[in-house]
């Protein structure tokens, strides 16, 4: 699928699988980084045989979150400012936007943007040695952006807690914050991470696109209003030919022939 | 207070309990079931008598969701799903419109639009064997409606993780997420559903039913507007003669006289 | 700093600690207590030597909650009611509104409005042996106006659960819950406290400030609303004095200069 100095890119069995490698920076989320990752997410949109996708990382950082040198300038020009910034929420929005569901595995820090990038994917799956934090206060720049999803997926009082003091929270105090969907030993991170693609790669695609889409558009409503555009989900989706096909094979306890479109 | 085929309704101390019985179908909520249930638990709201509701089931699953079977067509007619979902969302706001808190009893495995049905509930009780899922991705129906009430109180890691591979969580990964009250072992879930029964009728039905509407109405606005309207809230309330029947029994240090009405 | 019969309040390395004493009323927020609170946390907003506020209390509760004695009366005048509830909700909102963080450090039961106050500040240090109620409801008034910041920071059943038994939690439960950010041993909460304010100290207040404002603006938007305010913060932020001082002191490999304003 491609490779770059910053980046190796597999794709096999519907799973594409994004590697962070630029160690040498912690994998940090310069403008480039950036751009490289989102043009890696948001590529085969299209190909229905793409049904998950996978970010890791290489070395002890899942991401060590901006490149700090690229906020350090003396002119009054926030062109680049306004460019990185640009940049992390288009990327962040796309993990959020994207047909299938994106996947963190993280086995190491994952720090400011980085522990950003975390949280806004749909799935975090993380070994129990890794760390979360939001240190960017500690160099004057509060992490006002990372904490967007990261306030939406774990309670106030830590959220606070972390935004403030840049102090860490473990993988177990993550998984338990809601902040980390799956935590396990390093040494089951791999199984568990394709325990989860093989779950994701075993439905329709469309199915869960159209899922996906449903429970984001939902999310902000209130209960009331959720469940008017709840019923009309339903029935549109079970009228449809994959959802005909699903339940055809469940009561002639078959496997399901999925068309992943309709 | 009646029995069917599919329940068994008792009401004894104030607690009307509710047991689904329709073991051979896993306590699917079919039509039928649904106006059944949505019956049993609109019954009586103005009977001063009624304090709280249990929801309980019958054998291994609390319910396995929606009746598969009643999804399953060939023609264009859609006027049977339609019943069917327009029906799940009547029954699934009747909990939240309830007078009285409603408590799922979990002891078993709760599915799809049964996992909904229990974080539908006001406060959910589980044995610590019991598990939850939202499997309806596995046969081309993705548990859109039962993410409804499931993403607004666990956090979205694990709502996604749950929603797109179908994966089950365990009682205690579910309290820990939020979406169960209390969990034990198995032998003390009727002691503890009733410690809760009997915290509830201890109170001034009045005043929980004031309570609980309060909660709900203030829970999708903003902490200023909530403010606002809990002020008023709490002036009204203890002005009343309930209110002031409890602060007086407090001081007199004797038990309250409710009249469970103002 | 000032002390009164009521509160200690001292001032040392940048953390001002205000320590409720009304050990006879186990803490009850009278309406003068309330009143002393606010003026505590409300001044000295502008001394740029304040850089948090730590809460906490003598005795076996962090505060019982309300004056219940203030809720009785047998006239129709509701002029004192008015003014415990209006002072109870300007209190609450000043601890949000406070330009540095408010740490509650709660070594005993937080009940009530006490359960309320510790939910409402930014960050929540216990002692496992402590516990938080909402009990109001034995007594005829419904804890709706607490429910207010603690349904905004735990799950929905748990809330429920607790507003509407009256049931305790225990520390622990409260930090699994969101409710508790740092959750340990009696004889570890000065030191974990300590942490915590050496953490903030070390960094700017103006940086802090603007993060903690931030924070609570975005909170109730949707992420999509929250990015786009996010972005204009993190660019305007960085590009101040203060942001580029932390960034070259990061670069320069040494402790930045804070001025601590731009």
């Amino acid at each position: 699928m491609g490779t770059s100095s910053l980046f190796d890119v597999s794709f096999s069995s519907g799973i594409k699988t994004i590697t962070m490698k630029d160690t040498r920076s912690r994998n940090a989320l310069s403008l480039n980084m950036q751009k490289e990752l989102y043009k890696y997410i948001t590529a085969d949109w299209d190909d229905k045989k793409l049904r998950a996708i996978v970010l890791q990382a290489e070395g002890p950082a899942f991401s060590s979150g901006h490149n700090l040198k690229e906020f350090n300038f003396d002119t009054n020009d926030k062109s680049l400012l306004e460019e990185v910034f640009k940049m992390a929420t288009k990327l962040m929005l796309s993990i959020t936007e994207c047909p299938v569901p994106v996947i963190a595995c993280v086995n190491g820090i994952a720090a400011a943007a980085g522990c950003q990038l975390a949280a806004q994917c749909d799935i975090v799956v993380a070994s129990d040695k890794s760390l979360f934090s939001t240190p960017g206060v500690s160099v004057g720049v509060f992490c006002s952006s990372p904490g967007i999803p990261i306030s939406r997926t774990i309670p106030r009082k830590l959220a606070t807690y972390m935004l403030t003091t840049g102090l860490p929270i473990t993988a177990t105090e993550a998984k338990s914050a809601g902040l980390v969907s799956v935590v396990c030993p390093e040494d089951q991170l791999k199984g568990q991470v394709e325990k989860i693609c093989a779950a994701i790669t075993a439905k329709s695609r469309y199915v869960v696109t159209k899922g996906k889409r449903f429970y984001y558009r939902q999310i902000d409503m209130t209960m009331k209003e959720a469940y008017k555009i709840g019923e009309l989900e339903m029935i549109e989706r079970i009228s449809e030919s994959e959802g005909q096909e699903g339940l055809k094979s469940f009561i002639e306890k078959r496997k399901p022939n999925w068309k992943h479109s309709v």
